[in-house]
């Protein structure tokens, strides 16, 4: 919880401290990252606001995986093991990273998990960062995608309220779009156009873990991560 | 962002550090709890999600106000100053900090702006926070109440996940209850329970900045802040 840390604040957190921490981090995500690649692990960090659907996500992916490729995900929560419990219970190998007070998960964190057996014969890891559209944007932990969880009840300016973290992405999954009906003022348009303004290539799946909208083309879109040769959809357009 | 500073980690960022940046911080949060006392203002630190509605809030109050009263805000966004513009359009003198890449208000940035004239005479002073559950929790800002706002959308479990900013809440703002009819599985008992197992005095509004809902309850629960010699409802009863 950026505990007494003044984070991102170059006022008072001397800059040869930052630039050191982050470089610290970036060696052990290099490291992390040839771990899995050498074990043939597909790393996906999860990210988004707390609330934004991604523990629910990944439980709809492990039902349309249906025990096709081997899954398994690290949880990044504050406190409790609940999200961790609740991807067990849908059939994804998980192990829960308590931060305590850290608004983010660090390399070193998914590190020392991987020295367990979790991901050893997994086809994806999922690392469900803490809740949180800031901090976690600049960690790279060793994935090979960043995939945003953006809920439609978020409204659409998100994109440009917190523009690192959708810089950074792959993937953005507009979630909860079964609640659009109760929603009459959401404008789709509008949320398309503030990825598009920030996203370098603008890639968006709308999807809804509860009816099961989307989520087809979203394991899709994991599985090309496995087969880079086929074309990720057509170019930079929408995939909305 | 946590800007290269590995926000609450004590292994990186040195505990004498972590300890300067706070006490900083409370040093100036006193200095401006102290001036806005002395001009008879109220400052209120309103906290929650990126989408939990804060904005949506300040709109439905200043309306619910109807020029009654001298309302003035501060709002907080990495990037944009969209928020003050919508609360400047419903009738509330704003001013924007843009963080850039700090995932909280600090006191010494809520300083530079009341140097300005902002919140001079003002009876309420609402402070935005940067939309985040985790970092803004441990920084003072000088406000007389932490208010966080936890939209329905987000689930039961985010007091025991986020534990440290309903721990620091004075009240939470159960916000888009009008959505709950769209949420069947949403289970008020649980959260309300969630709460009262985190906070020390719990006390929960229901509101919805879109039907009007418990926006009354909220104003009076406002107004008691100014005389505090009235009971803040009965005990440490829920008042949702």
């Amino acid at each position: 919880m950026c505990d007494a840390c003044g984070c991102g604040d170059v006022r008072i957190v001397p800059v040869e401290l930052h630039e050191r921490i982050l470089a610290d981090n970036d060696r052990t995500a290099a490291h992390n990252r040839a771990h899995l690649r050498e074990h043939g692990v597909i790393g996906i960090n999860l990210m988004g606001s707390p609330g934004a659907g991604k523990t629910a996500l990944l439980e709809a992916t492990a039902k349309a995986f249906g025990g096709r490729d081997r899954l398994a995900a690290i949880t990044g929560d504050l406190e409790t093991e609940r999200d961790a419990e609740r991807v067990r219970a849908a059939g994804i190998r998980a192990a829960a990273i308590t931060t305590g007070s850290a608004c983010h998960l660090d390399a070193e964190m998914v590190h020392h998990v991987l020295h367990g057996d979790i991901a050893h014969d997994a086809d994806y890891l999922f690392i469900e960062n803490v809740g949180n559209l800031v901090c976690p944007a600049i960690y790279d932990l060793g994935q090979e995608a960043n995939v945003v969880a953006l809920s439609v009840t978020e409204g659409e300016d998100k994109p440009l309220k917190y523009p690192t973290m959708f810089r950074n992405a792959d993937l953005v999954l507009l979630t909860k779009i079964d609640l659009l009906p109760a929603l009459p003022d959401y404008d789709r348009e509008a949320v398309e156009s503030a990825l598009a303004s920030v996203m370098p290539r603008p890639r968006v799946i709308a999807v809804s873990a509860r009816s099961g909208e989307g989520i087809a083309e979203w394991v899709n879109w994991m599985e090309r991560l496995r087969s880079p040769q086929q074309p990720q959809t057509n170019g930079v357009a929408m995939t909305t």
